[in-house]
């Protein structure tokens, strides 16, 4: 996890702009996919090189660019031949980033995060950057996925909203299914939280605990993502950049009620983790209560007979009542009036 | 409740605007009903499809029709006979969305949410949703239910208020009846405080503790419900939409200080039953401090006692005490003396 | 206390500005007194109905109708005499608003609210409503109470500045008392927590922590009074209405000023009596500790000596020790010895 | 301390600007100094009445009246003579203000707040009030001390900057020397909080817990008293005032500075004594855990033996053991085995 | 660490910008280096005294004078040869200022904190001031260090970005990795959390416990000085000051943007270490529960039996049990039927 609390960095003095990933081997190979398209065509022509995609894209077509896999040489040419900041390149490199949307004079820089549970059932993290020019989108994943698979298969559809409109609803499609996948992501960290709680109202343990402590954690790695996310999203709404069409900003709205609602529900969440804790701890007092008080009535009831039975196992010559018929039978009924005090004691007080 | 917390969704990269129901059997059938009025005379003429509704208005009055029930086909026609957006339907659909207003050019859409004590006792939550037309006031109910019988009674009035006035009016008389239905609500709940309050400070028990918990998660969806809902009834008062008439602005200045006073309320509520709580906590501390005492006194003021009679239990051959007249005696004039010491030592640390 | 949480309200859908009490008996009779004045003369002509008191004020005087009590009719009648809104009477009778200030075109709606510790010892809570025309004062008390009596000999008084102002003078005078009766209740407050401080530093008690936990309760109910009247004193001050002459806003910024530092010393005592508590909690813990180690001494000296002795009360024939002259005076040693290092190892711990 | 937290007040409806005091004596006789001064020449003449002051102030000299104690006379002659308004006084008489700074036509009414410790170790509190006119600056103390003599001293210095400037610069430098107080202030805070962190990480006792108690208390003061400073000392800054230069702005941001920085250290060690608090806590749990280890060590190796002497000093005629030659040493062997067992196994544990 | 958190500071009442340092031996000697620079050359002339700093400047060329320690005289003469602020140059001195920066008329001042672990594991702090001029830059550190040892490569490299712009880039160039320090800092503190975390929830021990407390603290110095951080940058990013080129102004963005990264790590590390303190207490709380139920299982099993031992231990003459053949037999029968009712119940409750 730690990876993914601290951005990747390089020396503190380093030039900004360098490329070289921090962390030996944390850069593979790219994958690139092109798709272009217009209302009435779509094509997917293979893509070996960057240096290949402007040829590739008919005049008048939108032209979709995917890039999955961090390599440096790749990225590096983004710099040449689109024209991007180099600290833009920075920031899709070193993953870690927060949730955020800048404003360049050709094109806008679009970082998302997903998270979602993989099948270790572990948070995986995805940093998905987008840059939007005039008819071109580049997206950057960080690895092979299905993210983008329902994407994909509206756009390949005939005749979808998708095909008709220019790149920017295609930007907004990706961010909003995106921000989308935090709606199962949570509907799980919920089912999560009703089993622990199940347990801790039923029968609290120690597993359940660290349950929720990790289920605190998750809360939180999301919570860094999403609030500026909602940012984001809501500087994409007002943001008075011409490649984002006005009917597009319509439904970025709702994607930014979307993250408020994300945003809702975590700290909902987090109030619920916080309270079962509460819960958690209070049990633990009790069941210790419940322990000593177990210890206490045995204790109380069982040191004066013991006491009692000592007193005539002492072997002085001179114990008038050791001689007695009677004395053993007054014994057991003393120790026995004893035990029934105590018990009556214990009773009135609740404890028994 | 999980299906409240989070909204309805699809899966992420569904296309936008998607009515089918996530949920199988999620959406049964709609019942529709309409009212037509003006001062004069009120008609509620039987209405089976959407597609009669525009025939059944007469010129000039105003008109509201109710549907109860989620039902795909009647939601999807509102898009394409009431040119109502995409979004606001699967808004109106997927239940679970943050109270909020959104203003587009022909008509207002209104969200809120109603959350009351089912009979069963258990927090029931209901969204009801407004569109707002020129003349025509669609509302959108999840279930049938007793909410607004108090309004259609009114509305059925021969001269009162509503009859004059246009839909707008009627809009906000909905909308004040759902944000007073948090009243009757947080006065149950402020009874449940006091019946847990007075148990916790007679006699603590576990179960108070946990009715305690049930409340403060009530407390948590009625406030996840309301800060929103203070912010949607906040900016349907500075709208400058011309929906709304002027005069009914005054009137929802009312409803936004009632939802004001609300928040008001489940913060103080808040606040209280985290302070029960913590009291509760020190009352597991303090009983546990009693018990422990309890059996500190026994154990201290009968461990030394059953450790002197053990001495003149032992079998050696020579100890003198045991031959004494007085031995015996004597052995229970040294034990009364350590156990009133103990006592005396006991009463001065007021542990007695 | 659960009246004054929760205002008064009516079924959900009820007619706004329906005056009738939604508690039964709520509204007694009301006593009206006016004081008609001007800076050379004052009379307080009794006045029975409020249908008598527009004839009872000479022309050019200042006027002040005091209400006392709600009784529907009279309250009813301020909306058809003086043309007061039906919503704000309404907030008027149902007693528990939040303070506010609404400006409407003939008036001012003022609600301040009072809170006095009663002979009793409980809090108790007064809303007063002000409405501020332009010669004439209106306030509705709930009952009779001495709240005004140092405003009214003023008023009495020859000569004094309040005879020379016009009524908003008076109104600021009473919106003033009204803010400073909350530094006596503070302070009271303020020795309370001094006297639970005392006793939790020199022996914490349950009585003490049931105790703070009243005053805690109390500062919840006076900060849910005082945060919304500093909010409506800056409105008044802040007002462009010409019902309050510039010179009154002077007067009115210290009020507001009060109202500041009733907010500053809330907020301190709510740290101090949550310090407190903390302070509680741990001094249990550590009587705790002290209970434990006594009882951890006792067992750790007398279990090992008892277990000693108990072996030499064994019958077993064949038990050298037992014949030995010396036999007896060692196992004393021995005891001895295992006492004093218990003891010293205890010292040095620092148990005892 | 009480009377420090809560203003000085009179009872709710007196006459605003009331000058005598609420508390009996709370006002001794005032002592009064001046300062008359320009580049080139300083004098202090005595003086022993406010009558006498302008006379003795020479035409185109800065002059600063010194009032120290709050004679009710003195202060009341401030509304004659000087034009100052009646709240003002009030406010400088009644003690216990919050920090502020108020703009009149003729001159700015500055109070700041002074918190040191005593010689006594108790931490004590001084209002300053100011009174910034023209060419005259009147400042009251609460009661003789050495809070400013440096000032003093650099104004008696011949050629420094002070008598080079007018008394807005004197103005500022008290202020200055009054914000710069809480930082000795804070440093023995500073000082006494690492005292207690040592005690509490070596050895915690219930006195460095209490010490603690102390310093938050402080703490709480010194927090109420700064952040109104702030907020004083910046609308000092943003005035619009001409009684302030611009070229002593400069100075006052220097002094905002401090303020801002002041409350950046209060809210440190505030955090940095909760922080202790919890450690205090989870030391008080540790050490009972430790006392709890030893009661059950001891007693879960000595309860199986105490019982397994027991069996054989029973008295029955028929107990084969008691006759066997070996069954004495046997009973030593399974006691020895046991004792070890138990050791052995609360070393596994880790509890020895 | 005191030091740190409380700045350097003069009796209350000083002359601002007196020099002297406050405390004795706290300004050692300074060294001075000088870099004058143009994108062709760079030359690195020997510097002795500040007055020779403007003669070895060629015309046209740019220059960044770095001080390192703060010897009184040389920071005195900075005042008199290059018209610095005398407050500037206090707050050069007195190390401890909150990060931040002042326009002047010819020069910025820019404050900025780096935190980083030495060698000995403990986080050392250093203040870095720069006077930015319009062809020269001055920096003063407080000791010797490798801070800006790629910063200084960077610059003697032949054709980097860094010769061909002016110092404003140069200032950027430091602050930036001023900044950048807080990364490996925070991977460092991340580091911990992780190793201490993995020890609480293995095998919670005390001085993890204490770790997590050093952590805290070292999480609080950091904060203290990014958020004024975040704020002095955001305020450099805005201003309008000519010495700072707009070309410059993106790199700064870049920068900010570090900053608020570096401030949600914080955050949420500050989250992340609350959240293993709850933990720990739980865990400690789960351990005495423990101990506590292995005390009472062995108590509840052994004092009963204890007792039964003891009363045929009695020396009574009628005693029938003690002559039955069968009575020693039958009493371990009972016995053991008691240990083992007791055992059967301790599973059932779940306590073995």
């Amino acid at each position: 996890m730690r990876r993914r609390v601290i951005k990747r960095f390089h020396p503190p003095g380093t030039t900004p702009g360098t490329l070289t990933p921090p962390v030996e081997g944390a850069a593979g190979p790219s994958r690139l996919s092109l798709f272009t398209y217009s209302p009435e065509r779509l094509s997917e022509p293979p893509v070996a090189a960057l240096s290949q995609v402007t040829a590739l894209i008919p005049a008048g077509e939108q032209a979709w660019l995917r890039i999955v896999g961090h390599e440096t040489s790749v990225l590096g040419e983004l710099v040449s031949r689109f024209g991007v900041h180099p600290l833009v390149i920075e920031d899709v490199a070193n993953v870690g980033q927060r949730p955020k949307v800048e404003q360049f004079d050709r094109y806008l820089f679009i970082v998302v995060d997903v998270l979602r549970f993989g099948t270790n059932g572990a948070l995986g993290e995805q940093q998905v950057s987008l840059l939007l020019f005039e008819n071109l989108l580049i997206t950057v994943e960080e690895h092979e996925s299905d993210l983008f698979k329902l994407v994909v298969e509206r756009l390949r559809a005939q005749g979808g909203r998708m095909r008709q409109l220019a790149v920017d609803y295609l930007a907004y499609a990706l961010v909003d299914a995106a921000v989308d996948y935090y709606f199962p992501t949570l509907e799980q960290i919920g089912e999560q939280i009703d089993v622990v709680e199940d347990v801790l109202l039923d029968k609290p343990d120690r597993r359940s605990f660290e349950e929720l402590h990790r289920i605190k954690r998750d809360l939180l790695r999301i919570r860094k993502a999403t609030w500026p996310l909602r940012e984001a999203v809501g500087a994409l709404v007002r943001t008075d950049s011409e490649l984002l069409r006005e009917g597009t900003k319509v439904w970025l709205r709702d994607v930014y009620d979307h993250t408020v609602q994300v945003i809702d529900i975590v700290e909902t969440f987090r109030e619920m983790t916080q309270e079962l804790a509460d819960l958690y701890l209070s049990s633990v007092s009790n069941r210790m209560n419940e322990v000593m008080k177990v210890l206490t009535v045995i204790a109380t009831i069982f040191m004066p007979l013991t006491f009692i039975v000592g007193i005539y196992g002492m072997n002085f010559q001179h114990m008038p009542e050791l001689a007695w018929v009677w004395g053993y039978p007054l014994v057991w009924v003393v120790m026995l009036l004893v035990a029934g005090g105590m018990v009556w004691m214990f009773r009135r007080r609740g404890w028994l």
